[in-house]
This record gives C-alpha cells, structure tokens and sequence, in this order.
C-alpha cells in the first residue's frame, strides 16, 4: 500500500529546497504519495504553520506521514522530532509546529539523531525527509531515535472570562480572504465586539450585505471576523493579537436599553 | 483504475483549507490522483476561474473530476452542483465557474444536496470534495442529486461588428507575463488597435524587439497583446475591460494612404 | 513502473497553463507521477531556473524525467531539446536552463521537432509535455531528435583571484529568506567580506544573535550571507550580481592587527 507524505514548509517552491526534498523522497520511496499542503507559510511562522497542521492533520487517514519544517532554529541545538499521534506520523523541529500532534493523548515521541553530514541549514532535506522515509517504508517511530519527553508545546491562547460578564480572546490568524480567526469557539448565542463594532453571529458571508462587516463560526468552530466580498483584516485594520470580546446575545440586549 | 481529481480554487495554500480538501479525497479514495490545477486565483474570482477551467477541463482524459471552488455564496441558497459534460466530471458551486463544462452540448447537470452539518462556510471540504470522492469510487452524477435546469452561465462579451468596419472586442484576462488576453479569435489578417496603437499580428514573441509592443494569437486561439520580455499590462497600463479593435489589415493600409 | 516528470516553469498556476501541461502528461500517460518542482520563478528568469534545475536533477531516482520551461525565446527559432544525462531525461529551450545536465559527461542532446501545428507562445504544452510523454512511454531522447551540438551552456560566474589575496566573488541568487547565495565555495577557514561587514563563516543561523548578519555554508556548498530571523537582502539591500570578497581568515587577522 502507498504511503501519503504530506508536506508542509515556508520554503516557498522556486528555490528548488521543496524539490530537493521530494527527490530525496521518491528516490528512496517510488511509490510514495507526496501531497503538498502548502510551501508559502510566511517565513519562519511557527504560529501559522502550527495552525494549519492542526488543520490538517487528522483528515488524513490513518498510516500517513505529515512533514511540516518551519524551523529557524535549524542546526542549532533544537531537536529533531518523530511524533506517532492518532495513528498518523509526523517529524519537524522541537519548535512546537508539531503541538496538534503532540497534545493528542498517546502521543510517542522520539529525538532524531543528526546525520554527521546533514547540512546545519537544511535538515527538511538531510533528516526530516529521510525520516519520513523511513516511516514509509515501515519502520516505526520508535525505531528512529530516542525516546523524547518534554517537547515544546504552543498552544493558541485561552480566552478569558471578565468580571464585565464578556469572555475576551484575541485575533489568531489572518487568513488568505481577510478574515480574521480568534480563538474564542463559536458559540450562536453571543455578539461580537471588535474594533467598535458590535456583531450577531451570521451563518455565512451572504447573510449580509457586500461590503458589510460580520461575525461568523468558521469551518474549523472558531468565531471569524470577515467582510463579505472584501478583507476584514483590511477594512478593520485588524492583525494578529488584536482583542476581541463575545458577550451572551441576551446580556448585551438588556445593556443596549 | 486510479481516478484523477483535480483542483481549482482561489484558497491560497498557506491557511490548510486545501490541505483540508485533500485529506477528504484521500480518506475517501485512497488511490485518487490529485492534480493541483491553481490554488492562487484572486479571491473570488469566479471570471478568471472560468477561463481558467475552460483551459484545462477537456484536457485531462474522460473520467476525469474537477473540483473548482470559486464560492463568494458559499453557504447562500446559492445551488452545488455536479455536472458531467464530454465524458469528464465537475462539481462546483452554481455560480458560472462551471460555464465552460455546462454549456457544452449534452451535459447533464444535478444539484448536490447540502449536508446539514456542512460548514456555511467551507463547502470544498464538506460538499465538493465529499461528492467528488462519491464520483472516484464509480457513483454516477445523476445518483448523486436531482437533476438541476437554469444553472448559471457566465459567458465572455461577444465581439461587436462596428460601422466603421471595426470588430470592437475587450481585454478579458491579464495572465502572469502580464499579457492582456482578448476576447477577440485570432485571425492572422487583421491589425489590432488599443491604447493608441496601431498593431499588426505577429507570430510570436521574438518577432519583435525586447520592450517592444506586439499582438499575436494566443495558445487559446485568442488575440493577446504583449510585450517582448515584458510585460503589457504595465507599460500600457492594461486592465480587464479595456477596450480593443481589429480592422482587417488591407482595410487599415488603405485608410492610412 | 510509474514514471516520475517534474515540472519547472515561471507560469504560476492561475492562468493554466500548468493545468493544461499536466492535462497533456496525464492523457497520454495515464500512471505518470506528476512533481512540481515550482512554477514560481521570476518570469524569464532562466539563471534562477537554471540554478533550481541544479540543486534537483540528480535528486530524483535516475530514470526520472525533468520538464523545464522558462523561454522567452518560444516560438522563434531557438530549439528545443532533449537530453540524457547521469540517467535523467530533460526537456527544455536551448537558453542555458539545461545547463546543470547539459555539462555534465556523457550528456546526450537531440533537437526536438516542432509540430506545425504547436502554439508558437506555448510550447510547455505542444511540445514539451508530448516529449516528455514520449519518454515517459518508453521513447529514447534519441528516438525524438536529432543529435544536436552547440545546445547553449549558461554557467554560474567563477570567482576571480585577486593580487590582494582576496577572492571576488559574487551573489548568484537572493532565496525565499532572503539570504543572499553567492558563487564562493565553502571553505571553513575564510572570511567573507560584503557591503562593509567582515563576517567570519558561521555553522548556522542560530550561532549569531537574532537580527545579526552572519555568514554560512549554504545546503548546496555555497557561502550565504544571511540575517538570523531576518532577511539579508532587505537588511544589506544585496541584489544579485552584487561583489562578496573572501580572504583566509588568517591573512584577514593579520591585516587587522
């Protein structure tokens, strides 16, 4: 049975890294199914290459191998990472990319050694590729390295109950259209306040008008902020970190009278 | 026998949301073919979607599916749809993506029922990729909804036949090199005029001097002005709509005696 | 046993014209595996096409065929080629962006035939993807062409010996960090002089503080000079073609006591 290997980098593609590195894969793995997910992470956003693993991770079927190298503190002392989660593979840097996999209970992780010759700027191609290899060709994560406890984990942080009644999250991602994620979960009863605007969650972009600001439950449960037809991002000024508030729809009726 | 899906869409890649789609195709299909058409169309898009199916649709063999998910109603009343048309298959949203796949004659077109735990905002991954998984495994199209009259066709302007003896046509695309793609069919007898000037067709783009203008028949059969190592979007200042004519080059040499 | 054909072109994906090359591999030869390498270079940007080409060629497992079109010169009478070497199949233009497998020994170069009915703007699509097709089949380079000497050889600048006893070399390349490669091996005991910096070699860019300029052996052999967390180009406003000096780190002591 071929072997999925996604991969997942901020190389870009014209540089050739990403070539190198599928080269090293189908020489060692013919049959191997190289997906790509995505090479244009902005460069060195852990944060944002952590997100879209999480994304991805688990729609995969089980047995398949998720490389993800966003990793700037590549050949220093950083550890290389095998993670076996939810029956899928992963290797990366111990930079906290991996943390959806990590956090997964049952999670095994195991240290990869470092080829003598591995170059110290470019361990996608000289050890996080010729692992998932490995993993390709049946053997298992704990064949490849040590066992590792003490992984870096980033987590998206928590939202916060006020005394004011409202729960406060923040901006965590802008996506590709302008919308902005928060990590607060969707919830239908609440509004949104963000940059002066107060929102009621719509169910989808057509429900307002274009160019109209709304509030939504995003695909992956999370409140969204977005224009439709447009950028929210743009039209709010809106940027990772920015704060935001949900408050229950019925307290902020009866603070509106 | 290994079916190929391919995919067009404007999601970028950064955000995981085609990663999403793929991991869908491959738990479902594990021996799909997936081909990355473009995943860079700009938001919302759905002209330049169109034209860009209309390229590739008919070139991939029959049995083919294609996922084009350009979808500012996502989530709207806006119908799915799943159409075969000359021996390939597509699923897509109603909204004139698909034109180049409907308006073919004998298509057959269904309209897809909606999940009802389909997210508002994201059906590639929870509508179309699951209905173009249900066509790799053999289901037919017309098992896979009812069947659907007046989709949406999106049509490129019509050239206009102008008293002066004029065809009068538009820019309809700018592709990449930043050639303006017309929506005029190219004939080696005509001289084509825009932005006050006055050009004869040529062959290719080599015919000219580097930073020079020129016109020529396109790879799509299309009339497109260019310039030699360059680009004619920028140095004519070139957008989608502008206005050019033909005139047949014996009649353009008479009126310039 | 499924070929591999890889596909390096400056076309982007949004207009199509990858689609329809991947159309064309695909009908002709339906178990091909399909690899982009990238469609992201600059438009007719053949030096950095020509030097992608050669960090990816030697890769892939021989037998491997390689598709690289970036050709500003489509459609005149530049001739298309195809090309044997160290096991791998190529097809290109003859513009020198074959030059990693053109120079190496052994190479066996036929000029391809041009269809008559080949757009003259889009040979990716009407000839190079059937000729790649054709390998892909089982056809020999031989069998495609004619045997053809004099195919154009571009080669990376070499570095010059000064009287001082420096060595000037210069940037080649600006990668997707911005890290500026030059055309000086590595060699551990140097230093390397750029836009006023005197940077001793470096492992990796975490050996220097982040927003530090450092420089470092590059994952193809090459010095880099980098900025941790950061971009060189941006930083040292470096473009390519841009003067670097190297001196034996002792002399460069000895100089500066």
């Amino acid at each position: 049975m071929a072997r999925i290997i996604t991969l997942l980098t901020d190389f870009g593609t014209a540089d050739g890294y990403v070539g190198e590195m599928k080269g090293v894969l189908l020489s060692a793995v013919a049959d191997a199914i190289i997906v790509d997910i995505t090479h244009a992470l902005a460069p060195q956003d852990v944060d944002a290459a952590r997100l879209t693993l999480a994304r991805i991770w688990r729609r995969f079927p089980r047995g398949s191998i998720h490389v993800a190298v966003v990793d700037p503190g590549v050949g220093s002392s950083r550890t290389a990472l095998a993670v076996e989660s939810d029956g899928r593979l992963l290797v990366g840097p111990d930079n906290g990319v991996l943390s959806p996999a990590l956090i997964s209970p049952g999670a095994r992780v195991v240290s990869l050694p470092i080829p003598p010759d591995a170059a110290p700027t470019f361990h996608g191609r000289d050890v996080f590729a010729p692992a998932a290899a490995a993993l390709a060709r049946g053997r298992s994560v704990d064949s490849l390295g040590t066992p590792f406890a003490g992984a870096i984990v980033r987590r998206t942080p928590e939202p916060r109950r006020l005394d004011t009644g409202q729960t406060a999250g923040e901006v965590i991602l802008i996506d590709r259209f302008g919308n902005a994620v928060t990590n607060l979960a969707g919830r239908r009863d609440v509004v949104v306040e963000i940059a002066d605007h107060k929102l009621p969650l719509q169910r989808t972009y057509a429900d307002v008008q274009p160019g109209e600001v709304l509030a939504l439950i995003g695909s992956a449960g999370l409140i969204e902020i977005a224009v439709r037809d447009g950028s929210a991002a743009e039209v709010l000024n809106l940027s990772r970190g920015d704060p935001v508030l949900t408050r229950h729809a019925y307290e902020s009726i009866r603070l509106t009278r």
